[in-house]
């Protein structure tokens, strides 16, 4: 008998009928012999509806009666799952995030967990009922509704599981499990059996958007075992381990993540003086903008080229800072590219397995893919390129690192 | 400087832009200089729509979970008015049931309130702050969610105004206060300044459905002076109070209310034997239905006729429950009536004045209407008339009675 925390998003429980669905598969679980801990999101749609009659009073709600709002969305549907339950005969109850012990700190429409009181949970278990928590939701040491942002359901059931020391954080969504790229750009990307939490963050921070990773972040930290299933075929998903295991070894490569979603800024022969990138980006971040990738080359005659991305929403406004540091820095000039994709292969192999960023350079050079900028982690080589080249690039290093799906 | 509780229902907020127009009211009476505790309902629409989510599950859900469904319509709405409140500058904090303190007993979905922790909102009148409470429902002492059953609301305000010792508790609506009787039968119906809490109970309970007499009852327990205003024009509305004022005792007859509602059953020739009336009765409540007026003749011959009223809903129902007491009982028959009207007239001034039955039966007799059944209380006369004569009765008695509006 396992203690398994299941969590089902939006999507999966976006109509009625689909809650009746994620109460007949959460039946067959608890009746196979599990201990169930079920976290749900709203319905899809309904914190759309929520914030659309905010925005109809004001243009800058209160953060603090903001998640009083958004809050009853999850509150909503514990009741109907829970109904949904004991239609099919299966023993459940509901909490909210504030019933259930879920204390964060005081920061509105983003807390952050600090504590969690399982007595509640731990005494229905014991009563055999399925217990269904509101995702997303806590409230602060003086009882205020607070909400963890975005994606804040992954985190609960993460957070949960640490808490109860569950065997396993089942995250139910729509896609059955994590790829080794997009299986809309390559025919034959492969499901993963398993995949390191390390993998996992920064496949997530590059575009896989399967799980938030926050709360990937929070299962690596806390140990939680973490499997991403599909609410609507069955499978067993793919489990985010700390450890890889012994297959795991042997591959240098895990996956190939891609992010088309950034644009490129150079400001060119800059005066290569102390303290310079910080007299470039300084300004950058004062505006809120978020740089991701940053390259500085070694310069000539004493200026040097400093080239670095942002999302490519931000680009027109970091563009117009730029040619304002360009003015004050005596900088040559500032130029940037919208039309660019991230490129990055991930893995925890790479660490053992010397030239493997030699090789992705060779595969995407023989297709004559030019390479605009490198940047290197432990376990990750992302390379920027003409946007237009993106899925070519993306199948041919697919297929060069041997990820593509054994013919059975 | 006065603290007043003002409730706005379900139409007083139905859309953002009513929301927009109730914190007008509210900032405008803030800015007279009053504290002011504010209990709304859920948005008109809301529970219907949650209703029917859950209907789609279930035919019979776990009145816990329906509790846990239903509270979240009053939270959307709080949440709202503090943005709206927010918008014009007026500083406000929301409150659900449970984190302001409202503890309930654990019957879900008619829950009673227990007591009031008013600590919270002390705290935050101290600072100047509009307190904004979600009306309907409260926590039980294992911290579920409790809701007090339709209209609710009201209760929550009366209860609020109770433990705060509030100055009013105001009922804003969608009518401008209590009427003589109802306008749309009597063109020069008169909103009443004053009415007391026996009388207001007793037009509550005929069908005059301005407010539940529930939260009547409670407030005339506590002696806390309620007022009933319109939530879409100015005006002082009506005044409920423990005593009617000393103009009060001068008329009789405080007003004529009446209900369409209801049908008549009659079994003919019953043994006149101790304890038929339960005999006749107990089969009836043990359907769940609901008996109003009882009326059993003096018989002859050792047989009597025993009539009563239900709910129209019921009548089939009821007849069929009769047909078999009438067998077990060898009574003649029963018979009944379903297009019947009750028509009342209300008033304290009634027990120090002598002649007002009679009066009420020669003013219907002279209209050739036919009397069916007579009940009477202290300060009320029911009777029952065919169903076809109940505009002609409730006017003429309005009229017989100098109820209507002066001409200026």
């Amino acid at each position: 008998m396992a203690l398994l925390v299941q969590k089902f998003g939006g999507t999966s429980i976006g109509t009625t009928e689909r809650i009746e669905a994620v109460a007949q598969k959460i039946k067959l679980s608890k009746e196979s012999g599990n201990d169930l801990v079920v976290v749900v999101s709203a319905m899809s749609g309904e914190t759309n509806r929520l914030m659309s009659l905010a925005g109809e009073l004001t243009d800058d709600p209160s953060r603090r009666e903001l998640d009083v709002l958004l809050s009853t969305g999850e509150q909503v549907t514990i009741a109907l799952l829970c109904m949904a339950l004991e239609a099919i005969s299966c023993d459940s109850k509901s909490y909210t995030g504030g019933q259930v012990g879920i204390q964060t700190d005081a920061v509105h429409s983003k807390a952050r967990i600090v504590g969690i009181d399982t007595h509640r949970i731990q005494k229905d278990l014991g009563l055999g009922r399925v217990v269904v928590v509101a995702g997303f939701q806590g409230v602060d040491d003086q009882s205020n509704i607070t909400t963890l942002g975005r994606g804040g359901s992954d985190t609960t059931a993460v957070a949960l599981a640490a808490a109860l020391k569950a065997d396993e954080c089942q995250i139910y969504t729509d896609v059955d499990g994590v790829y080794t790229t997009d299986p809309r750009v390559v025919d034959d990307a492969r499901r993963m059996e398993k995949v390191t939490f390390e993998e996992m963050i920064e496949m997530a921070s590059l575009g896989s958007k399967v799980l938030q990773i926050r709360a990937v972040e929070f299962a690596g930290k806390y140990n939680v075992p973490l499997r991403v299933l599909s609410s609507f075929k069955d499978g067993p998903g793919t489990l985010i381990t700390v450890d890889g295991g012994d297959e795991m070894e042997q591959v240098a490569v895990s996956g190939v993540a891609f992010n088309r979603d950034e644009a490129k800024l150079t400001i060119v022969g800059v005066p290569d003086i102390p303290g310079v990138a910080s007299k470039i980006l300084r300004p950058v971040s004062d505006q809120n903008i978020e740089v991701d990738m940053i390259v500085q080359n070694v310069g000539l005659d004493k200026k040097t080229d400093f080239t670095f991305t942002v999302n490519r929403g931000d680009y027109k406004r970091t563009k117009s800072v730029l040619d304002e540091v360009c003015k004050k820095l005596g900088a040559e000039k500032a130029i940037g590219d919208s039309n660019i994709a991230k490129v990055s292969i991930v893995g925890v192999g790479m660490r053992s397995h010397a030239g493997v960023a030699t090789k992705m350079f060779e595969v995407l050079s023989d297709e004559g893919i030019n390479i605009q900028m490198i940047s290197t982690s432990e376990i990750k080589i992302s390379v920027v390129i003409d946007e237009k080249y993106v899925e070519l690039a993306v199948r041919t290093l697919h297929s060069a690192f041997d990820l593509n799906a054994e013919v059975a």
